[in-house]
């Protein structure tokens, strides 16, 4: 599949719907259609999208709520209309979302899992934006697949937790999607389907409204198909964002390289297609700093996962003690092992985010870095779509909460492969606008 | 001391302050004057308590924020001016107040616990009352007692965790202050001390801004001289308060009185005097309905104090990490407890907790209940200020999250005891509607 020439750039079409080049309608026409087409073999959608009728009657409503604007008041810049107005956003299922039920890829009774509208889907609405429909996700956000197949191979994961959403993005069937990360399910996902994702600082954005899976590390997060629609989206969704350190120029940076035992987790594959990306960077006139900045990563690994479970066990405490047989396997060990932690573990683990947070920072300031680069997974995308791969390249800049973002960096045999990008904590204006930047020496460098 | 006349009840001054009849900077002086005669002895408040300068300086401010109502505007009900103006209140220490340091009756540096104002004490300043100062607690709210005396027997514990709050409002330091409850630590010194304990449904006061003992069990209450005036402090502090609800007529009502394992935990001389109190009620012409409500008293016993223990290792993790040295022998307990909990143990208090509602609730629609009575505590104010009392009168109230009021019923050997009163979930006005009758009934009971 030809994706790369499918998929509208969130900012360039949201400028033509506001300004009236395209109608919402229209759109959703094509967004439809191309799920018709697509969608079959790709299995982004829940129950394979919503219905035409449907998604025709949610852009009518904007068409109609937000009308064309006057000529004589500056209907170049589209008027009133929001900066999001008729964007279609596919939505991963675990967020809660009016009118639509929240299955979080589960068999648990519809139900029980009802909840009142997140405010991060609140946020996109109010922006003009309008939810297509449902992305798959694996159950409850952690381990166990749903049915999306990788755009670029439909033998291969897309990655997850997000799997939906990013395969959304890279099959072209929406501009936007929602996902959200407790350890790699943002960013990994994104690299495996050559799209954009951001994750942004912790607590950035509320995740009221998401079934949770760690409350204390869930981050919400979006995909789209470059960086320049991230800083879009995130000037939404985010908390406090500041337009004016979004658009300082991007000087001559210092990208830190975690050189240590963080990076020999990659593969031969991964490592060798990073370097090309920090060749192109070094060429683009980036200074790289090589820094032994997680030595500890076994530690981080360790205290990270134990939080993820024990955190995924309260969580879960009351849908699990009446539904466990439903759960997945691999979901049920995770709670069982998490029930079985001392609070303990949750006190170190949940020290230990500050302690990684004020190391990098440390390290950073120490050796001059800007920024973090690293790769977003450890290589791309397994075969197979009963693994979701390892996460474990994000799992530190989960643990410290940074803002991360991936960017596509080519291909290894024809499968995308990204670059991390990680900034100081609060640091999401600036990340994203050296974003694009970066993106564009790492594009195709692999 | 002869504390009964030394007083004023909240809503009555909070009358005379409105409509002029007193002054905010008057009454200061008078509460200075007091708290000079008395809180040497009784040690209520935190270094002696605020200055008279202080003091007038806070009250004079709220005289020129509203300033004398206009005669023509209806100066006879205040004129604009707000429900609680010009009054005094004592603030337990471990609420954070804007100016005032936090110390949580622990020797921690005062700035590792420093915070934003609690939305409790905003609610107050918004409704015209002003902080008089901090009163005592024990270390952190738990066990390990500060230097408050009990106003009607200085050698005897005036109860905890609230200590200083209750001793304020007995000895007419305080017309209104504030507590926290996790077990009993508001029902238990407001018995102790001989006056108005109130202890809303769990989450009706926010608890930000409060130093947390177990944040899913932590509970804002307060302490007032009468059940009326704790219906005026609610009227400001609780979310979506209702008046109407508030003011409805108190129909004959039938009182549960959970006659089981439960009870049998109050001491002889408690046992007696409750019986006394209930022999009042019902000449007063309430119907009893002895049942047995809470005959897995044990059980709720020991997952409530599993559960604090894990939540105060969760609260205090960085805090106890780096002082532990400093923490009293019992919190420690606590906290090693806490931290060696699994987490299923947290997950099963969880639960606990709406089970024992959901029986609650049941068994008083079966027997047709109104509202549980039983007594605040085991019995009259232990001896000695090293134990500030046991709360397992209040535990299975809390528990469940109901909300209670503590109610004067006479003494014992001159020693005030109390009737707790417990309404159903979000049942709090009709709780204290009913309150003022029932606290007709049993005063002087014992």
């Amino acid at each position: 599949m030809d994706t790369d020439r499918t998929g509208e750039a969130l900012a360039a079409l949201a400028t033509e719907l506001r300004v009236g080049e395209r109608t919402p309608s229209a759109y959703a026409t094509t967004v439809r259609d191309r799920i018709d087409e697509r969608d079959d073999d790709v299995r982004a959608w829940v129950d394979g999208g919503k219905s035409r009728a449907w998604l025709r009657a949610e852009a009518d409503a904007l068409g109609d709520r937000y009308p064309d604007p006057d000529p004589s008041q500056g209907a170049e810049h589209g008027g009133d209309r929001p900066s999001l107005f008729g964007v279609p956003v596919g939505v991963k299922d675990i967020f809660h979302v009016d009118g639509l039920a929240t299955r979080a890829g589960s068999e648990l009774p519809v139900g029980a899992l009802a909840g009142p509208e997140s405010t991060a889907v609140r946020r996109l609405r109010d922006a003009g934006a309008y939810v297509a429909g449902k992305t798959h996700t694996t159950e409850f956000a952690y381990f166990a697949p749903g049915p999306t197949r990788n755009p670029h191979d439909l033998d291969r994961t897309p990655g997850g937790s997000s799997s939906g959403s990013a395969a959304a993005v890279a099959s072209g069937t929406a501009p936007l999607a929602l996902g959200t990360q407790t350890v790699g399910s943002v960013i990994r996902p994104a690299a495996f389907c050559g799209v954009v994702g951001f994750k942004p600082t912790r607590g950035r954005i509320p995740t009221d409204g998401v079934i949770p899976l760690s409350k204390s590390l869930d981050h919400v997060g979006t995909f789209t198909r470059d960086a320049v629609g991230a800083s879009l989206a995130a000037s939404v969704l985010l908390d406090g964002w500041d337009d004016e350190r979004a658009s300082e120029p991007d000087e001559a940076a210092t990208l830190g390289v975690p050189d240590d035992l963080y990076l020999d987790q990659a593969s031969d594959a991964g490592r060798k297609a990073f370097e090309r990306a920090l060749d192109a960077l070094a060429n683009a006139g980036y200074d790289l700093a090589r820094v032994a900045a997680i030595p500890d990563i076994d530690d981080v690994n360790d205290r990270h996962n134990t939080l993820v479970a024990a955190e995924a066990a309260l969580a879960h405490g009351e849908w699990y003690d009446r539904y466990a047989s439903r759960y997945a396997d691999a979901t049920r060990e995770l709670i069982e092992d998490g029930r079985s932690t001392p609070v303990s573990a949750l006190v170190r683990g949940r020290r230990g985010r500050n302690e990684l947070r004020d190391s990098l920072a440390a390290s950073a300031a120490e050796h001059g870095i800007d920024a973090w680069v690293a790769p977003a997974a450890p290589g791309p995308a397994p075969g197979g779509i009963d693994d979701t791969g390892d996460p474990m390249m994000n799992l530190p800049w989960t643990h410290a909460g940074l803002p991360t973002v991936s960017l596509p960096a080519g291909d290894v045999d024809g499968l995308p492969v990204g670059v991390q990008v990680a900034a100081g904590f609060g640091e999401d204006e600036r990340l994203l606008s050296r974003a694009e930047a970066i993106a564009d020496a790492v594009a195709g460098a692999a």
